[in-house]
């Protein structure tokens, strides 16, 4: 029997992104019926312990892909890492929140170049709501813009777009920008329609055009949740993965010293809520899992270089 | 017998700072020839493991003074803490570097108002060379003045200032800065004769007045060092302490993940050196000392009410 706080599962359905003639699998080279899967670690650069925790999935090769968190103070360290590792997937998980505590970061274009986006201390806004009232559109583009840059300069290959939180798809506005990026950069971003309009209200078709790469289901666990189930979460959702391209969102990281401080009076998404997640991606579970129900682990590179960049 | 790498005692000597009637011991109600110490932790809100090592070193009267890197990801715990503690003596570990390899931060003034402390990430330059070539004074001053304005607004009662690296007295313009700001907010800052002599090759004499008030010793490990002589260290130095106002300069932090990641690649000041310095400040060793040399503990905060704001 299942309490109120058992695990929940969003599973946001299947899109109607099809090309006329082929199936996204075989655009990419897959049988049409094909199992896809992006496992796509959030929230690279946050801290040392997500960043030791999910370079350990992706050096395993049991995560995929991951999305960088341009203005968080580890930056540098995941700058390195993708200089040094070029294979790795690594795309940038646009950040306009600083939603922690007593553990913060400042905008990368600069407070004074878009002073509707950070609070009376300089920072990022703590939370969504007062991003989407205060942020001017030209602001946002203006920090998206620069975190790009950033990461650019810093040697990344950038391989793809998302937004932490949802923070780039938050309004139509900032969506528009989103798209508006990711096209103008040649990459691939996240996106879904029934995620969007179910979480934000957005009918995104009519802002699509055949050039854009539509994932079909996007999975992820949701606080609040039971840590010891999320194996069972994780395995039933694996078993019931539908053929298409999916994506599973997940936030690896130690149940540390650093990453309670940094989740500290922040009941979701705390550390040994993230511990979870690593221990269930970490096992030969997730491995066989997958064999058994035959699911392809492929990247945002593929459908960067395959599709995006044809 | 000591090896090259043994510890180094940097003992900066005796200045000539009294007054014509009374020595600065008599001056704050103590014995005319009382032994005063100021056990300054520096470094706070540089992480996580640095400000819990030196809070419970506070917490247990064993440091009695620290100071706080305003620019750093974790100064919003270490602001919370001198909120919820207000007998905490706290200053500001004015800062203008962003020295660690993979973990970094910018200006609080923001980078368009002091574009030239930062290099081309947006970042505090590395090192002190690049500042004091590159640095404005006028923009020096700027983000100085943004640093206390931050801690005054995030409700921090300051007890007064030094800085990180000895960035604020790096020449003489810059040092000119720091005394013209702990004069405005009526703050002392850390100030030693020999030691601006020696380290930065500045005669701080023709900039002081009656009212500034200037340690007799100041006193810090610098790495090369042996960690596991520091106790041994520790313990000659406060045998030997001579009488007046006395300051023990530590970096107290845990030898944990995130301070090991902090310190990566960076020779000095490294985990295993800054838990040395926790150690043995933790032990009734040091109580010990203390006791039977008769020193007295005592606070930069007694010297703001008791002489600077006289």
């Amino acid at each position: 029997m299942k309490s109120k706080y058992s695990l929940i599962i969003i599973l946001l359905l299947i899109s109607a992104c099809t090309n006329a003639q082929q199936s996204i699998q075989e655009r990419l080279g897959y049988a049409k019926d094909a199992k896809l899967l992006i496992l796509h670690t959030d929230d690279l650069a946050l801290s040392h312990s997500e960043d030791s925790a999910s370079i350990h999935l992706l050096e395993k090769q049991h995560a995929s892909s991951g999305s960088i968190q341009v203005p968080c103070p580890w930056f540098s360290e995941m700058a390195q890492y993708a200089i040094t590792h070029p294979g790795a997937d690594l795309g940038l998980h646009l950040t306009l929140t600083s939603e922690w505590k007593y553990y913060k970061w400042m905008p990368v274009a600069g407070k004074d170049k878009v002073p509707s986006l950070v609070n009376n201390k300089g920072y990022f806004y703590d939370d969504l709501d007062s991003l989407g009232k205060l942020g001017k559109p030209g602001e946002v583009e203006t920090e998206l813009r620069a975190q790009i840059e950033r990461a650019k300069q810093a040697g990344i290959n950038v391989t793809h777009l998302d937004a932490h939180m949802g923070c780039a798809f938050f309004n139509k506005e900032f969506l528009k920008i989103y798209l508006k990026l990711a096209r103008e950069y040649q990459l691939p971003c996240l996106l879904n329609v029934n995620a969007f309009k179910l979480l934000y209200g957005i009918d995104i078709k009519e802002l699509l055009t055949e050039k854009d790469v539509v994932t079909d289901n996007v999975f992820m666990a949701f606080p609040p949740n039971a840590n010891t189930e999320r194996g069972a979460y994780y395995t039933q959702m694996l078993n019931q993965l539908p053929a298409g391209l999916n994506c599973i969102l997940i936030h690896a990281a130690f149940d540390d010293a650093e990453m309670k401080a940094i989740t500290v009076d922040h009941p979701d998404y705390g550390a040994a809520w993230r511990q979870a997640d690593f221990d269930f991606f970490n096992s030969d579970d997730f491995k066989s899992v997958l064999d058994k129900n035959n699911i392809h682990l492929i990247t945002w590179k593929e459908i960067r270089d395959k599709l995006t960049r044809k």
